[in-house]
């Protein structure tokens, strides 16, 4: 099963593609992040990221997409922005008919270490770990959308 | 110039459609909203709005959209389900290559009533008299989707 993870934003996407034969046999395709410009109009914002998303779609053919749930502790204004952006990405997914999956930080956390207060940098080393990779992932929000992968490998019930 | 106007909701979006050859011109065309339910999923609920959305841009070919600015005096749950619907709204305008615009509900109340704190009573008989229609449009959503629309012609620069 390919899955692609998504840490949702609107300047800053990660991504995670990874493929799993079994839960103990992860195998990391690619990462990176799509970035878009403040200086942007919002159309051109959500247009990107739906230009750059369709891309990974198209190479990738995930039959998963894992995205990290919304959650509302963050101010307003920053709920919007990731907001709309997320709008954006579940449409294209959408559209692409592809299966999508929501966790919360939490979930993924938990998923990773069992222990879903655990900290930045403990998640990331786990995802390094796990997916034996010699460097942290960078910027963070890859390693993020490898974790939220991850996490949808260890919580789904079939990897068919 | 066709403006189709947009007041977008994640359980009902606003939409109303006018043609304006003059400023003093204004016909309305059609008025009416996309209703999602809570019980789909939100993959669901985005996409419904966009194949509704794709329908109006199919049958009045509007020139330019005009949607409601988010504001963030909102609790922030309300904040994210309108960002995520408004997200899905504005990539499917945009990958139509529509032009959009944004405008906050002051301006609209301004450009309507010449009176920025306009009460939704007060903007909706100016939106049933502008339109000479017979009555008041329902839902609110439509009538405020219409005022959107009217606020556009109102301001723009052109109608060209």
């Amino acid at each position: 099963m390919i899955v692609l993870g998504i840490d949702p934003g609107l300047s800053l996407t990660g991504w995670g593609v990874i493929s799993a034969q079994t839960r103990d046999k992860i195998i990391p395709l690619q990462y990176g992040c799509i970035r878009t410009k403040s200086a942007e109009t919002l159309s051109e914002r959500l247009q990107n990221i739906n230009i750059e998303l369709q891309k990974l779609i198209d190479t990738y053919n995930p039959e998963v997409v894992a995205i990290e749930e919304l959650f509302f502790l963050k101010e307003a204004k920053s709920v919007a922005a990731v907001g709309q952006a997320r709008g954006a990405i579940v449409l294209t997914v959408s559209l692409n008919k592809i299966k999508l999956f929501e966790y919360n930080p939490r979930h993924v956390k938990m998923a990773l270490t069992g222990y879903g207060s655990a900290d930045k940098h403990q998640m990331q080393h786990m995802v390094k770990t796990l997916l034996r990779l010699k460097e942290i992932p960078k910027p963070d929000d890859a390693a993020d959308a490898l974790a939220i992968a991850m996490c949808h490998v260890n919580t789904a019930r079939t990897l068919k």
